[in-house]
């Protein structure tokens, strides 16, 4: 009998495991063996980072609430999972990962097949740092579950800060800033540009609405210029067009780059937003795969590579990867940006959903887009609980649906999917009026808020 | 300059309604110019019949809060709208249709266009009727405002019944024993099959056990033999499958049949269904249309004739009659069997959704369908709120979605857009496993649990 072929995962996070798994049942499926060691850096596998600003909150009681397998259930499905070990190198010729171990040796692993599932790096700007290149302390960023503990472990103790002041007006910013106003906390936004730059500005101000109401002081379209520092070093204020905005704690959500520095050195192209450019099948090179946040995607619609670090896609991309590399083959069928979040704190519940480009994105290189805003209730009207939903529609000026943006009150987020499977299928404003979907008075109105708002731009093409 | 066309619609809710807008709409948009006439034979228009059980139960204060459009604002609209005036002879060669009006004079209309929106009338079995053939006093139905206003005099007098039976287990049934429990009726549900029979009998079952959880006693798979009534005539009991239940009222919840008389006697054809049959232009003869609830529909994919009495569809399919007879060419894109209801009393609560058609209706003539129920959570498990869903998914042998049936905790119904909007497009469920749905801790998993219903069945074909 031949031996196992060897596969070599890096990273045990929501790509790497999916890929791993996908991997072993595929395998067993052809009647295979394989052997799949996954190396993760960090002491965590297989954790909810979405989790976090809710850990924070105080909704989630502990760290491994969010831990959706251990590192022993992994192993117990037959996994060599190897924590606390780096991949510090890759030799794409020689096909082996060195990986610097926990007890400081560093081992060459061999590979039949590799998967790269390596992930994002949060954003720290030079001005967050302390010369020696770490964050100031008080600054943190909202990435991983120590990261996480040391919120909790901040906001919770009897010690606790008074006043926060988070950068970035993101999902991760607002989600945060949510938990902050829920802990008692006096909380400052400061962003570049409007909140949720994921959304048109006009969507966008909506939301900074919610978060007024709800207690978040909000300052906008200002770039952070500076720290200003006890003098034992720890952040006293945020400095930011001209202002000062004191901060005991300043929470950093300025988005992740692509994680990538151990591909790059073994010769792996990245594209403009510095991820690995996986195909369809998510491979990158013969016998390697790449899946998750250090990858950039293929919007479904246009072609164009984006880069979309969000769990969904990287467990499907995972999934992909494994299939392929056990001899399936499966496709990933793209990404059309489909988000959704939500601040509710303070007396104030504001929903977001997006799905499609914003009007900025759809228009680069001068294709035009129509759009309107169109104004409902989350359910009948008539019924305890209907609140306002406001809905978003951007279209081609032939009526092919483009995106959808949606904020409004509890109920409103989800409701973005049949939009965004709309556009997977190239809809266009017209055919959304037209579909079936479902009414009854604690849902909806008679005509659902996404197929008014459709309706509307298309009596208007 | 010549006369303008004359259009005559029967009927004032939500199709005729549409189709008169409609019509007026496109026809100014075309520089033209229409007369609309609209006769309606009750004193009520564009009404939520949907809402009725909400306004027993006390969640909406007025049945005028369940108009959507008064007849004054229709007529400031350029309709020329007749109450209380029935039509009561139609002659297609003629084409005159004969207006019985509320002076007792008869008037012959003269139309260039018709548009029948006769709607539906409820059941009323035999054992509820007296000799006259009207129901037995103490049992109604529930489908107009008037039968809406009797009900909410009835529950929330100070002689309030203390026992109620509500006959039928479909959509209206499950909401009016959710009223009645909400007004302290102890209500039994007797229903000849399982509850919801637009589930499969698996997914009724944890309906019904939502409604005895909630204080329902759910009596299946038993017809009604007849009624006790009181030495006064009223109602006294109903009695079914050997066992007598006492009953201060009855509501009548046996679904509806299309109300065609006018059209039959006229000679139009009706289906097997008794409704109309429309072509997709909404068009059943020269000059003549037909919307809404008097008519069968097209299911989408299977192209077969259908009978779904539901707002949403008359809607649009109103729109589609008025676009059409005003000179546009606009088509119905046919219905794929999309709803949703709850029952939510008693300190129960569980959602329904459903989309295609059941195991039942699928195998009709053999076909083949696999199926799979998977449980999930409403939104990530590990925040506070996360409530169990059950997603049955259907599909054929070759993994072509058929259906989708939910049931679930608060959030769960209208999941079931997107799988509409899928099936609407005759995905299969592996399509669906990888579509770029909305993810984010409060509103779901990582994987939608429609998403992962599907998935789980693309894995076992």
């Amino acid at each position: 009998m031949a031996a196992a072929e060897r596969v070599v995962v890096v990273g045990a996070d929501a790509a790497g495991m999916s890929a791993a798994h996908q991997a072993l049942r595929t395998a067993k499926a052809a009647g295979r063996r394989l052997d799949v060691v996954v190396l993760e850096k960090t002491s965590h596998t297989s954790y909810s980072a979405c989790g976090i600003p809710y850990w924070i909150a105080g909704d989630v009681d502990s760290g491994a609430s969010l831990v959706a397998r251990t590192a022993e259930q992994h192993r117990a499905m037959g996994v060599d999972l190897r924590m606390d070990t780096s991949a510090v190198g890759l030799d794409l010729d020689a096909r082996t990962v060195t990986a610097f171990r926990p007890d400081g040796v560093e081992e060459a692993i061999g590979f039949d097949q590799l998967v790269l599932a390596t992930g994002a790096l949060p954003r720290v700007p030079a001005w967050a740092r302390t010369a020696d290149g770490l964050p100031v302390p008080g600054v943190a960023t909202l990435k991983t579950l120590d990261d996480g503990a040391r919120w909790v472990a901040a906001v919770s103790g009897t010690d606790r800060p008074r006043r926060a002041v988070v950068v970035g007006g993101g999902y991760i910013g607002i989600e945060t800033a949510e938990a902050f106003v829920r802990r008692g906390l006096a909380t400052t936004l400061v962003t570049r540009r409007e909140v949720m730059s994921s959304l048109d500005p006009d969507m966008g101000a909506l939301v900074r609405k919610g978060m007024t109401d709800g207690g978040v002081d909000v300052v906008c379209s200002e770039e952070v210029d500076g720290l200003d520092v006890h003098r034992d070093g720890s952040v006293a204020a945020v400095r930011s067009g001209g202002d000062t905005f004191p901060a005991d704690v300043v929470a950093l959500g300025l988005g992740v780059l692509p994680a990538t520095q151990l591909a790059v050195r073994a010769g792996l192209p990245v594209g403009a937003f510095g991820g690995l450019l996986p195909d369809d099948r998510q491979q990158v090179a013969d016998g390697v795969w790449a899946a998750g946040d250090c990858c950039e995607s293929r919007e479904r619609l246009g072609g164009v590579r984006v880069y979309v670090p969000l769990g969904t896609h990287a467990n499907k991309q995972g999934r992909v990867a494994g299939e392929n590399l056990a001899g399936g083959d499966a496709r990933f069928g793209g990404v059309v940006g489909t988000a959704v979040t939500q601040f509710s704190a303070g007396g104030s519940h504001v929903e977001v959903g997006r799905t499609g480009p914003t009007t900025e994105q759809a228009t680069i290189g001068g294709a035009r887009v129509v759009s309107l805003v169109t104004d409902s209730t989350t359910i009948s009207g008539y019924m305890p609980g209907a609140a306002p939903i406001a809905v978003k529609v951007l279209a081609r000026p032939d009526g092919r649906l483009v995106g959808v943006q949606i904020v409004g009150g509890p109920g409103s987020a989800k409701r973005v999917d049949s939009a965004a499977v709309a556009l997977w299928y190239g809809a266009s404003v017209g055919d959304v009026g037209g579909m079936d979907l479902a009414y009854a008075p604690p849902f909806s109105p008679v005509w659902d808020p996404v197929q008014i708002a459709c309706r509307r731009l298309a009596d208007r093409l």
